[in-house]
């Protein structure tokens, strides 16, 4: 299976390594809209395109992974590119995924191509886990919490404010909430209750810091609903302790069963990443191999992570799944 | 959807409780190897038959779900029910399951119908789980651990030793080995590092409690590879605080991404359920549902969970769900 990546930043690179660890995948090229001479892959002997060429190599590649951001890049992308070939993105604003949808699987139906919108852990694995969470217990309520993990939105918005030179924020579940939802109590719960957010900023040279912490915890949408610390720390300490982008996050389902529902269930999934770009790599790697096995079956349209038979992600045969993972 | 329930035991009576929870689905009637008129359901107006008669019923019922035991039930029941009805069973004899598997398959396909195998939770959503982590983290290594719950087997084979009225064993995870997975730290687990067992027994009036309790312990396969405990209790205690049959448990997955492998990344199922057959029934009556609309495109054939996009699951429209639940 030869996958071509369109966008080579921290997803880009998390898509290379993927592919290195699937063997049935090579990957066969790289498109970049920036000067193809300026990239450096880690894969030797992989060719580096203008995006604007892609249609001329589309027989080079059975599935486009586009590495774009959601809010401009995907849009677009996404629907031009499925005229050319299998793509999948990680398509991950959530209210805005219905419109994309039908962009992409008018696109891809007119080409005879499959194509995969939303791909990641959230919307993706934790998506599933709703999904199947809520078809087993009917009579039950589930609960998504995130963290502790890097908010990239939210780290740029501290970096805007005037006297910040750098920042990093990072998401963290409330551990009492976490605690009554997996007891079952189903609690109603603010947004304030379910995550604290932790700001670590360093302040430019004589900027005045009591200002910055009250922009910080006063702005609307971003901090004022949640309880916020601000750490002010050196641009050492942000190197050295903040480098990393993990994340993470769980999804709870509680849920009843019985004559009077006297019997309680509890269904948790949980993730914990240290690289945020690099898990979602992962699994759009493993949807890459199901996009490219529908497509072969005739199967086109755009897809999400809820059409997807699982055995369709693994190199295994259905035999061998069912006699050593069933 | 019209629902039949063979078999009206703990399994088949979860059954009836997770019909009532599904708006979309009706039981339609009880097959039973007793007497149908020592039969009392809980749901009024249902008709009760002899299972030796079911095929006489069969355009009544849409999917049959199969509540058999696997040693011996199953092999037989599933196979000979798919001649006249799209079913589902909930076998978990892991070894056998390719050759049960042939078998309802040969015989789903000479008929026309569609058929599931090995539906629950182990199999079941602990086989999704290690499909799913392990297609997203190729390089990496799972875990399963049953518990806390209650084992049927090792509780009748405590009831075999002489001058035991009555027992229950729960299977216990231990604790250490969950939190060193969890830690990425891939260790070599034995059978006695993973798991223990706590037994609670009635004894008859003067039995030798010591003897009881070296067989336990000493019993090969069961218990003398484990760490196990023996309580005796009253017969009261049984019934006041061991009646449940409660279970659940972990499927944990840890792996590596990045040019070197450099991070780490924890994927982790866990279910915790006060009751066992309750929990497995509703499992089975979301994958019925599933059966149903399969049959209705024309796919027929024997099918495990690893086979079937999660959306066959819900009620919903795939509009509705990837509005609201992507």
């Amino acid at each position: 299976m030869r996958i071509g990546i369109l966008g080579y930043g921290n997803l880009g690179r998390g898509i290379e390594c993927a592919v290195r660890q699937n063997e049935d995948m090579t990957l066969a090229a790289v498109f970049t809209r920036r000067d193809p001479a300026s990239l450096k892959l880690q894969t030797p002997g992989v060719p580096v395109y203008s995006a604007s060429e892609a249609a001329a190599h589309k027989d080079e590649i059975d599935v486009l992974i586009i590495c774009g951001g959601s809010a401009t890049d995907l849009p677009e992308q996404t629907p031009l590119y499925a005229a050319d070939f299998n793509v999948v993105d990680s398509f991950d604003t959530h209210a805005a995924i219905p419109a994309h949808f039908a962009n992409v699987d008018k696109a891809a139906r007119e080409s005879g191509h499959t194509a995969m919108i939303s791909v990641g852990w959230d919307p993706g694995m934790f998506s599933l886990n709703r999904l199947y969470a809520s078809c087993i217990l009917p009579e039950g309520r589930d609960y998504t919490f995130w963290g502790r993990g890097v908010s990239q939105g939210h780290s740029d918005a501290i970096r805007r404010i005037e006297g910040v030179r750098d920042a990093r924020q990072y998401t963290v579940p409330v551990e009492a909430a976490l605690e009554s939802v997996r007891a079952g109590e189903n609690p109603e719960l603010t947004t304030r209750q379910k995550h604290i957010r932790e700001c670590y900023v360093v302040a430019e040279e004589g900027a005045d810091k009591a200002r910055i912490e009250h922009e910080i915890v006063t702005m609307p949408n971003y901090f004022a609903d949640y309880d916020t610390t601000v750490h002010f720390i050196t641009e050492d300490e942000l190197q050295r302790e903040h480098k990393g982008i993990p994340h993470g996050g769980f999804v709870i389902r509680t849920g009843c069963t019985g004559r009077e529902g006297e019997n309680r269930h509890v269904i948790e999934y949980r993730l914990k990443l240290d690289s945020n770009p690099e898990f979602t790599a992962s699994v759009l790697a493993a949807y890459a191999r199901a996009v490219y096995r529908l497509n072969g079956e005739g199967c086109v349209g755009c897809k999400t992570v809820f059409d997807i038979a699982p055995a369709y992600l693994s190199p295994k045969s259905g035999e061998e799944l069912r006699a050593h993972l069933l």
